[in-house]
């Protein structure tokens, strides 16, 4: 299933994509200011999709711009990606968790954000998922985006904070 | 695999644990004021935990009270739980979730919910997992003891706010 708008095409990712999608992931890594986070392969994705028929950990979808493809022939370009997965709720069961969503800057303002975020809550409800969750960063522009598609800061409405504990820290738990 | 610390035992739940499950949540719904939250019956638990043979959406995890068993002949009780997920993180991949953990009150500064957390870390490690995240309400003074064991506010320390979309948002936004 595949939803269009214009010169924009969103879709689930298949394995040729993955090299973009790894590349506009840099990139978000570079917006949010932490260029070294990404560790992930194009062929680990590739797998955790998978796309290599194993066992599929996440859902990769793209955003595509395909120029006005009969008059001008120009390629199919992936401007956008968004990566998502099952989380659960002990209050409502399998949700689906958007853990990250992005498209590149010189597309942005033309509808295809909104085409992307419309996709993944509507695979959500295809899924039979309650919820979306998400995390932003409170500097990002894009809560603007967030809020007036309908969601809900549950931080500053509810007071969730978000905890990790990282590899180091686990195992320095795990020493005792 | 079970671990087991003097007169607890921490060990994946069997189908026959949910009904006490499903009371322990209900607390935990009561504790963060939100009594009418849980939606989620004996069965979905059972089916959601792949125990009746289906796709495993989450594990759940149960710390029992064994008593001194060979003297009292105690039956084991039930006093806390944890259900996790896998997440998956663009920069490290396949990554676990804790969603709730939870110890009654008159189980706590016994060492039990230390031994549960620690029993979710040790999981996160055997599915190679480097991250373990979860939410906290902030007013929550179980936010000590989660920092105690070496777990990071990453709301504070690095601005995440935790977003979400609910069933009638999301219809909203797919009226359109």
């Amino acid at each position: 299933m595949a939803e269009s708008k214009g010169k924009f095409v969103v879709r689930k990712a298949v394995a040729e994509d993955l090299t973009a999608v790894r590349s506009l992931i840099q990139e978000l890594a570079d917006f949010e200011k932490m260029s070294d986070g990404p560790k992930i392969s194009v062929q680990d994705l590739i797998r955790d999709a998978g796309l290599d028929g194993g066992k599929e950990y996440m859902h990769c979808y793209v955003a595509e711009s395909v120029g006005n493809d009969a008059e001008s022939q120009s390629p199919r370009v992936i401007v956008g990606y968004s990566i998502c997965f099952f989380s659960y709720s002990t209050w409502e069961g399998k949700s689906y968790f958007l853990e990250d969503i992005y498209v590149q800057p010189q597309y942005r303002k033309s509808g295809v954000g909104r085409l992307l975020f419309k996709y993944v809550a509507k695979k959500a409800r295809e899924y039979n998922c309650p919820r979306l969750d998400f995390h932003v960063l409170d500097w990002n522009p894009a809560r603007q985006f967030y809020e007036k598609l309908g969601a809900t800061d549950l931080t500053s409405k509810e007071g969730w904070l978000f905890y990790r504990m990282n590899t180091t820290q686990m195992e320095e738990l795990l020493k005792e």
